[in-house]
């Protein structure tokens, strides 16, 4: 499983006002925590970035790769800014993401053939609501597949999202549960090993206490060790949650067992 | 989930110093304390009593009793402390356990029958030997069944113990991926919803610092919840291994999620 940062976000007051100002030095202090936290790729989540997307996502882009090597992923609505950012780039880049929702499929998906580059694909209805039960999620999978196949891209370029649900939504529960099982079960459906992702922080969203989200973090995360996942997308500044991720890859270990 | 204790040992030198002199209240106190952190269930394992058996499981029965109405789990290999414990026990009182070792075939099995109680079993060769796949643990599970079966008593009595491997072994990680999967599995192998138990702690028997083996049994626990294990064996003195519990309990639940 690998651990990829969720860190950088424009939704943090402190990026938004670094990227206005074109400021890189907050990007890139966060940047060098990150990867001393141990995060193996970086997501950055520019926003839509409505305003001069393109310098925007090149200058988060450049200033990110003036501190490490590490794979990014890019992750925007905006094409525009996307294929900017796929442009910067020097290193592995992957497209966070498209999903069966007609613009997606339109500019985002193409991006991923024109760069050669590997994509996460959501599971979620072209309205972007979430399916609740496996047997939707695997069939909106096929049909993702079917779209990627069309567009003439590698299999193992595809990475899935199953998105994990907010536990408080009404049927935040019976979704995650279906995930836990979708992830174990993907790779039958499709054929082949398909990679798959999911974004931690989604579990806790909402009028939760800090520290039950925590808890439930890092509950949640070895169950989606467990089920297969490939990467997961998580804070890596939380050092309790680290501590978690790295249990996990010591006991799923094929190998004997090791702290070393 | 069903949280049963497992601090009730006669390796704590309080505990068989208690049992040595008769002196209920050390017992009185460590059950109060289990009873206090949330413990569903009391697993009192008692060791083999090789001096005055019967007196001194009876005795722990009912010390534990004067505290606690909770089931008791029975964990010994003298049949006739077993029985003693067994003929003690006034509230519901579960043996723990047999496997397909031609002695526990012969002499605890049956008192299940007999005194109409809950038996675990125990995955494991008739030399006591721990199967490594999940082909091998099947197998077992199938004789274990099969005497079950001969031995006369309900399904529903029957509770499977896939016996978690020390990580250090050297096919430790290997096994203890597949009773993950065993568990998820057992239930349609055997044709009824077989209840499991595992437990916890063996999984870091051995020369592992002790932050390390708490985050080792607190990243597991989660995986065995998720593939539906029944009951967990625990130390309910390790507050942040029961807050991981509570956690795993409130993400699998089938209903909305609550705090409440």
């Amino acid at each position: 499983m690998i651990i990829v940062s969720d860190n950088l976000q424009i939704t943090n007051p402190m990026i938004q006002s670094a990227v206005d100002q074109m400021d890189p030095e907050p990007i890139r202090r966060l940047g060098n925590l990150c990867v001393t936290a141990g995060a193996e790729a970086i997501d950055i989540n520019s926003g839509p970035l409505t305003r001069d997307p393109e310098n925007k996502m090149a200058f988060l882009v450049k200033t990110v790769q003036s501190v490490t090597d590490l794979p990014l992923f890019l992750d925007t609505t905006n094409p525009k800014a996307l294929e900017a950012g796929l442009i910067e780039s020097h290193g592995p880049t992957i497209i966070n993401g498209f999903s069966l929702e007609p613009n997606k499929l339109e500019y985002i998906l193409p991006l991923a053939k024109k760069y050669q580059t590997d994509i996460i694909g959501y599971l979620l209805y072209p309205n972007s609501q979430v399916p609740v039960d496996e047997t939707d999620c695997m069939n909106i999978a096929l049909d993702l597949y079917l779209e990627f196949q069309k567009a003439e891209i590698d299999d193992a370029r595809l990475i899935i999202d199953p998105v994990i649900a907010p536990i408080i939504w009404e049927d935040g529960n019976r979704h995650n549960r279906a995930i836990i099982s979708v992830i174990n079960n993907l790779p039958n459906l499709l054929g082949f090993p398909v990679r798959t992702i999911a974004g931690l922080s989604n579990l806790s969203s909402g009028n939760i206490p800090l520290k039950k989200k925590r808890l439930l973090e890092r509950s949640f995360l070895p169950m989606l060790a467990a089920s297969g996942l490939s990467l997961v997308l998580l804070n890596v500044l939380h050092a309790e949650t680290m501590m978690v991720a790295g249990a996990c890859q010591s006991l799923l270990n094929p190998e004997v067992f090791s702290w070393a």
